[in-house]
């Protein structure tokens, strides 16, 4: 059955609101432990109940408080950023020992950051486990295009190679990846550019425009690979990158298995089609109301499309002032 | 003193949210009613503690039940649309006689929608009353902009007229205005385009591109004229209108004063002046972030100011299906 572009979102911001149905918000919360570092009040993620009971957490380090379902790292309320991501690189290292989590066989060896609520760098920790403690987590996403000789837009649309650990065989932004601690989101878009679609870093640079962000609460399925009903609070940066008709990207490494030139209209039939990984849809989407090709006229959920790619996160985020802070 | 990107924000989407402080907001809405209408379980609006006591609603046609705040409409929940703006309608020509509400004194002749839950129209009520009733009202604002001959962006910003009720001489869009019943965003727009920028409709349609909309929770503040601390959620459709040097916008009605051709350095000093209308604001923080003006690089708000001005409401909001229906 041909999916709507709100379902699309659906699919992607699947965490349910508080104020729909407080009642239903705080049962569905009874699944969740909070994230906490000792010395910050926040909740820095929210961790399913199954994955705290699995972790084998020294008791030395970490406070499990049961009745409240909360996990407290122990570290000092001044302990520096090394302290804390070392405290949990020890549980994950043991994690990794005991085989306790099948997300953790995709260790990426690329280190996330996490923020506090004023901003601060509090710590760092293995992509891979990122959803485990349901922290927020930093992408760019871009969409490269050109027009054709009619003047109208086509997109370059990868598929994900069939040995990716996530989505196999799934559709793809033209661009895409993870942005570790300490990286800038347009040095990693260039990164990210040469090594996912061989795009020239001289043509990124001139060609790139930086055009918002989208933010949502995913929560993992298995076409997402290793444990179901992880929470996954992202938000990614996202470009524009207008080439011209001789710029062609290529696979580069083993993530991408080929480019296509897709027109708009046969983006819409993939995206009906369910064949994009959920978080492209709706930066797809995002694409498609900028560029006025979905108007109020023709998407009947267009304002709440908006609303919910742009989801106010209640877990503190990344701020400029703490990046150059941590570098 | 010179304001940041996100209080500008704050001045615009003032209303609180559930999830900052859950008691804190539990105490605010202790100033507010709730909105309903008979046979709809959705609330449709925050009202003013003060304003339901003021109003002389006819018992006949109106439940006021103080011991849960909640003002009722009392229609049959099979009432047409037409059956419910006659109650509405009453309750306002009272209202005007008796001079309750200052901000009636504003009359505009315009109907607003009110959505349920399904996006059915369910009624429409006098603009000026709009936010006596705290109901979503929407609109469309859109940047005329050119390049100069160094290819650098000007956008063109009207000065509001000094004797306009609302944000006299304060700076606003290059084209807004209020979408009543029935009207569609882009046929607002060439409609407003003419009557406040002496736009030609040719030059519109040939030109202006949908890019988004804007939704927030403003709360009236004095200078909005009128009853302060009104709740107003809007919608505002946002369009970018590119014209070519020859094409200058000029005032056609009383309510805009001059046109100007600001650079962006000029549009971010008068933002931080405090110069623009709050809501001009967010819709030209939102065309700075589209253009690459604004990014994650150079503003530390980025994904918290997207966020923001992307409000998810949480009273029902207009769908395409049922514009379509009530015309």
């Amino acid at each position: 059955m041909s999916k709507s572009n709100i379902q699309l979102v659906d699919e992607c911001d699947r965490f349910p609101y508080p104020d729909d149905n407080p009642a239903s918000y705080k049962a569905h919360l009874e699944n969740y432990w909070e994230f906490k570092v000792n010395g910050c009040n926040a909740v820095l993620g929210h961790m399913l109940d199954a994955v705290v009971l699995r972790f084998n957490f020294p008791a030395n380090d970490w406070f499990v408080d049961y009745k409240n379902r909360t996990l407290t790292m122990l570290t000092s309320p001044t302990a520096t950023p090394a302290q804390r991501s070392a405290v949990i690189a020890k549980a994950l290292e043991l994690a990794v020992q005991q085989d306790t989590f099948s997300v953790l066989r995709g260790w990426r060896n690329e280190l996330y950051p996490v923020y506090g609520p004023g901003g601060e760098f509090l710590l760092e920790m293995e992509r891979a486990a990122s959803p485990l403690f349901g922290i927020v987590s930093y992408g760019v996403h871009a969409t490269a295009y050109t027009k054709d000789a009619n003047g109208e837009l086509r997109i370059w649309v990868p598929r994900r190679s069939q040995t990716k650990q996530t989505w196999p065989g799934m559709l793809d932004n033209s661009v895409a990846g993870g942005m570790s601690t300490g990286e800038m989101p347009f040095e990693c878009l260039v990164r990210e550019a040469m090594e996912e679609a061989s795009l020239p870093e001289a043509i990124v640079r001139a060609n790139a425009v930086p055009v918002g962000c989208v933010s949502y609460v995913y929560v993992r399925d298995s076409a997402a690979g290793g444990e179901t009903d992880l929470v996954q609070p992202e938000v990614e940066y996202v470009f524009d990158i207008p080439l011209d008709a001789e710029t062609i990207p290529k696979p580069c490494d083993s993530e991408v298995q080929e480019f296509n030139l897709f027109s708009i209209d046969e983006c819409k039939a993939a995206l009906a089609n369910g064949e994009f990984k959920p978080n492209c849809s709706v930066v797809l989407l995002d694409f498609f109301i900028r560029h006025g090709i979905l108007t109020a006229e023709n998407e009947p959920d267009y304002s709440t499309i908006l609303a919910r790619v742009h989801r106010r996160l209640e877990f503190p985020t990344r701020h400029l002032c703490d990046v150059a802070a941590c570098l």
